[in-house]
C-alpha cells in the first residue's frame, strides 16, 4: 500500500490519555490532520491480561486503517509495551509506539546512571522499558515502578495538593533509593502530574531529577519520522482533529480538554 | 420457572468488589452454593454510560441464569442504580440489588437527619439513592458525593495511611458541611476503607457518624428473602463458591482474597 502525505495520521489509546501525545503533535506538526480513537468503553487496559490487550489493540488499529490513515501512533504505553510487534506484523503501514522515544529521552537525560520508570502494572510487568533502554545503552540500569493510582488521580482531575504529592512520593521512594538519575513518565496520563512528580523527586533525592515525558518525546519522533519518509503534509493551515470514542462518559469533555489543552469538539461515538 | 432451594445463588459485579457481598453472604447463609461472576475484562462500569452499563449487565445475568441459579444478587451499586428494573423485566427469576438495603440501613441510622452517599459517578448521577431513600422516608434528605479515587485506592491495596485518609476527607467534607448524620458506602469496594472513612468523618464532624455498608446490608436482606420465599437451602455443610471472571489480571488473587476474606480458589475464565 502507498499513502499520500495528505492522508491523516491515526492515533489511538485505551482512553483519553493519548490526547497528551496529540497535544504535542499539534504543536510539532500543526498541518497534519489527525484521527484519534480512544477506547473509552474498555479503558483502562493497564490492569488487563496481555491477550486481552492485544485483541483490543488490533480492533482499534483496524478502525483507523479503515479511515485511510498514513501511519498509526500507538499513544498508549500499555499497548506499546505488549502489542507493538503484533500490530506491525498485522498492519501494512508504519506503526510507532511511545516506549522507544521515552527510553531514548531517558537515556540521554540520565547519562548512563540508572533510569526509573513510572507506568501501569502491565507496562512495568512487560519489561518493555528495560528492553528498549538495553537496545540503546547496555550499561544503563532500569528500575520500574507500577503507579496505577496516578492514572486515577489524573482522571479525577486531582493534579495539585497533598494527595497527588503523597501518592507520587510513595511511588518515587523506591526509585530514588535505587539512585535513579532520570524518571520516565511511562503512561500518557502522567504529564499532567509532571509538576508534582518533579517536586517530590527533587525533595526525596535532595537535588533535581530530570522527569522525561514519553508523550512529548514520541510526538517529536513522529514529526521527524514523517519528514524523513516524505509522509509529512505540505499544508500550512491548521490540520483537522477528529475524535472517536467507544463510550462517552459523563465527564468526557472536561477530561478530554484537560489532556488536549484545547476544547474537544467533533467527537464521534463508535461501537467496537 | 420454578427453582429448587438447593440451586446456587448467582451474584455478579463489574469486577471483584462484589466479593464483599459474597463475604457477608457466606457468613449469613453458609449452606448456600454461590456462583459469582466478576466482569473483570470490562471493569470499571462506574465511569461508563447508562446504555453501556445496561448492555453489560444483561450479558452477566444471562451467564448466571445459564448456570441454573435460583436468584441473582446484583452486587454492584452502579448496575443496581441504572439497570435493576431492566434486569427484572428481562429475567424470569428474583433479582436483588444493593441500593435499597443500603438506603434502608442509612435511614435507620440517621433517624430522619440527612444521609450522605459515597459512590461512583454513575451511581451518584443516577439519583438511585435519593429515590430509594424517598420510598422509605419522605423527610430524609440525601447528599451524594462521587468518590472514584476510593475505588482505585482499594484496588491498589492502599487501605491505611495518609493517602486514603486525605482522599476520604476530601470527599467527606461536603457531606459533613451538609450536616449528614449517616454515610452510606454506596460502592462494594468501600467497606475495605470503612476504618479510614469513619475516622475522617468523626474528625470533621467532631462526633461519630455511623458509616453504613451497603454490601453487608444487602447480604442480610438476601438471607431473609431466601428464607421467606422458601428458597433457602436446608443443607448444613459449607456451600461451594465458584468464581468466574472475564479476564484474570496479574494481581487477581491478592485483590480477590482481600475482598473475599478467604483464598480465591476454583476460578473459571469465561469470554463475554
Amino acid at each position: 500500500m502507498t499513502f499520500t502525505a495528505d492522508a491523516p495520521l491515526g492515533v489511538f489509546d485505551s482512553g483519553l490519555g493519548g490526547l497528551t501525545v496529540v497535544r504535542t503533535l499539534r504543536a510539532c506538526c500543526p498541518g497534519e490532520d489527525i484521527v484519534y480513537l480512544g477506547d473509552t468503553a474498555r479503558v483502562p487496559y493497564g490492569t488487563r491480561s496481555s491477550e486481552t490487550i492485544a485483541r483490543y489493540a488490533i480492533g482499534c488499529a483496524r478502525v483507523l486503517t479503515a479511515r485511510g490513515v498514513k501511519a498509526i501512533v500507538v499513544a498508549c504505553n500499555t499497548v506499546s509495551a505488549v502489542a507493538l510487534d503484533m500490530l506491525r506484523i498485522e498492519l501494512d503501514l508504519p506503526v510507532l509506539g511511545v516506549i522507544l522515544p521515552g527510553a531514548r529521552a531517558a537515556v540521554a537525560a540520565s547519562g548512563g546512571a540508572p533510569v526509573g520508570v513510572l507506568g501501569t502494572a502491565s507496562t512495568i510487568g512487560s519489561g518493555a522499558y528495560p528492553r528498549a533502554v538495553a537496545s540503546l545503552s547496555t550499561r544503563t540500569e532500569v528500575v520500574g515502578q507500577p503507579a496505577p493510582l496516578l492514572v486515577s488521580l489524573v482522571e479525577e482531575g486531582w493534579l495539585d495538593g497533598e494527595v497527588p504529592r503523597l501518592a507520587a512520593r510513595r511511588y518515587l521512594e523506591p526509585l530514588i533509593a535505587a539512585q535513579v538519575r532520570a524518571v520516565v513518565l511511562g503512561c500518557t496520563h502522567f504529564p499532567l502530574l509532571q509538576g508534582a512528580i518533579e517536586a517530590e523527586a527533587a525533595a526525596l533525592a535532595g537535588h533535581p531529577i530530570p522527569v522525561v515525558d514519553s508523550a512529548s518525546a514520541t510526538a517529536e519522533e513522529v514529526a521527524t519520522f514523517l519528514t524523513e519518509r516524505g509522509l509529512a503534509t505540505a499544508r500550512t493551515e491548521r490540520g483537522r482533529l477528529h475524535l472517536m470514542v467507544t463510550d462517552r462518559p459523563r465527564s468526557f469533555s472536561d477530561v478530554a480538554a484537560r489532556f488536549l489543552g484545547e476544547p474537544a469538539e467533533d467527537v464521534e461515538l463508535i461501537d467496537l
